[in-house]
C-alpha cells in the first residue's frame, strides 16, 4: 500500500495527447474486450513505452470507422516518461495508422473529457455519378444531385440550444421523454477542392463542419443524413426546426455512413 | 474457324474505359500469373459481364501501389454489351477499389496505347513531423523542411526533349549506352491545400505535376525523389541537367513511394 501511495503521489505525471487515426480498421475508440479499438492499441503501446497498466481518458468517443485527426487524451504515466519519448515510441509502434501528433505535461486539473469546451467535427460528402477509390475511405458518396443553398439554410436552424433527442440513437433500456440538450456553435456547409483528381462536370465534394459543447449519441451523422435528404429535395428545409421541436428519439431515419465524419479537433 | 472469323467481324466492338483505381492491394496494372492486378481483376469483371475472354490495353502500366483517377483502357467486347451496362456491372463488381468512371465506343483506329499523345501523372508530398492518418495512402510523408523554389527550379529543367536514362531503372539484360528519349510537356509543383484537417506550422502539402507523350520506367518516381533531395539540400538544383546529361543509367538513386503516385488522365 505505501508503495502504491509514494507511486501515485511523487512519480507520476498528466500527459496530454493530441491523437489522429484511421478510423477504418477498428471498431471505434473506447477500448472493448476482444475487439480492435483505438484505445486498445494506444494504451498497449503507451503501457509498453511506460512499463505499467496506463488508462486513456479522451474528448470524444468516436463509433467504429470514425477518423480522428484531433482526438485529445489524457493519460497518467510514471514522471521518468519525456512527452518527446512517449510519442516517438508510440508513433514507431502504431503509426502511420495511430499517430501522436503531440504529447505534453498537462495543466493542473486537465481532464480530456470533463475540462473541454467544444468538440469540433467534419464530415464529407462527395456527390458524384461513379465512387471515388481514393475518396472513397474518407467521404459518403452521393449519386443524387444535392442543393447546397437549402442544406446551408437547414443546418443554420441547428445553431444555439435546443433538444436533440431526434438526432440521437436511443441507448437500450434508456427511458423516453427526458430532453437531450445541446448547443451546437457552428454548423456550415462548404465546397472544397480535391487535390487527387480534377472534377468532371457535376461532381462536387461539400464538407460540413459542426461544434458543440458535446453531442449525444450518431447526432452528427444523423444530422448530416437529414441534410442530405434536405439537399436531394426528400424533405423541406424546415424539417429541422420541426425535427428540433418534436423531443422524440431518433426521428431523423438517414444516419450518414461512418467513413465521412472525423473528429477534427477539440477546445479547452 | 467460321464462327469465330464472324465474330470478329460482324459482333465486336471496341470501348474506350476511363479507369479509376486505389492502388494499394495490387502488384500493378500489368495482368501476372498469381499475383492480384489491376488488368487481372477489370478483365475477369468484363469478361462475367460480356460472357467471353477479353484482353485489355492501358495507357499507363502503373507499378504496384500507383494509383490511378484516368487511367483509359481498350477493350473489345461483343457488340451487344452496351457501355452503360458494362461499367455498371463492373463497377458493382470492383467498386469504390476499381472503378469504370466512363464507357464509350472507341472511333476507329483507337488503340489506348499507340493512340496517346500525352500521359499525365501527379505526386503528394507531405511534409510534417508526425505521418498522417488519413493522408499516409496517398502521399510521401517527407520529415525535412523542403525548399520549394528550389525544387520549382530544378523542375523547370525537366521540360522538353531529353535523354532519361539517369531517371530509368535499368530492365534486366537491356543493353546499356541507348539513349531514353522522352519529351517532358509539363513539370510543376504548388502547394495544395488539405481538406481532410488544418495544417500545423510548417506543415506543408505538395502537389508534383508532371506530364509527357511516355515515359520510361520508374521514371517520374525517380524524379520526384530527386526533386525532393534537391528541397532538402542534399542535392544542388543544377543536379538535374547535370543528371539529364550523363546518359548513365539509375544515376537518380533515391526513388520516390509509390503511394504519392496518381496516373490522373491520358491525351489523346
Amino acid at each position: 500500500m505505501r508503495r502504491q501511495a509514494q507511486d501515485t503521489s511523487v512519480d507520476v505525471v498528466r500527459m496530454r495527447l493530441v491523437v489522429a487515426y484511421d478510423g477504418s480498421g477498428f471498431r471505434g475508440f473506447a477500448a472493448q474486450d476482444g475487439q480492435r479499438t483505438v484505445a486498445g492499441e494506444l494504451s498497449g503501446a503507451i503501457a509498453t513505452v511506460a512499463r505499467h497498466e496506463v488508462e486513456l481518458v479522451c474528448a470524444g468517443r468516436t463509433d467504429a470507422g470514425v477518423h480522428a485527426s484531433g482526438q485529445v487524451v489524457h493519460v497518467d504515466v510514471r514522471r521518468d516518461v519525456s512527452p518527446e519519448r512517449l510519442a516517438k515510441a508510440v508513433n514507431a509502434m502504431l503509426g502511420p495508422t495511430v499517430v501522436v501528433r503531440s504529447a505534453s505535461e498537462a495543466p493542473p486539473g486537465f481532464d480530456a473529457r470533463w475540462s473541454a469546451r467544444a468538440r469540433r467535427y467534419r464530415y464529407l460528402v462527395l456527390r458524384c455519378d461513379t465512387p471515388d477509390p481514393l475518396l472513397a475511405p474518407l467521404t459518403w458518396h452521393v449519386r443524387d444531385c444535392l442543393e447546397l443553398r437549402s442544406m446551408a439554410c437547414a443546418s443554420d436552424s441547428l445553431i444555439g440550444e435546443h433538444d436533440f433527442s431526434a438526432f440521437c440513437r436511443k441507448a437500450p433500456g434508456a427511458p423516453d421523454g427526458q430532453p437531450i440538450t445541446r448547443r451546437v456553435l457552428e454548423a456550415r456547409w462548404s465546397e472544397q477542392p480535391i487535390v487527387e483528381r480534377e472534377l468532371a462536370e457535376g461532381e462536387v465534394l461539400l464538407r460540413f463542419d459542426i461544434s458543440a459543447q458535446s453531442f449525444c449519441h450518431h447526432m452528427v451523422r444523423s444530422i448530416v443524413g437529414t441534410l442530405v435528404d434536405v439537399g436531394r429535395g426528400r424533405r423541406p428545409a424546415s424539417d429541422i426546426t420541426r425535427l428540433l421541436r418534436s423531443g422524440e428519439r431518433s426521428h431523423a431515419t438517414t444516419i450518414a455512413p461512418p467513413q465521412g465524419l472525423c473528429l477534427v479537433g477539440v477546445d479547452y
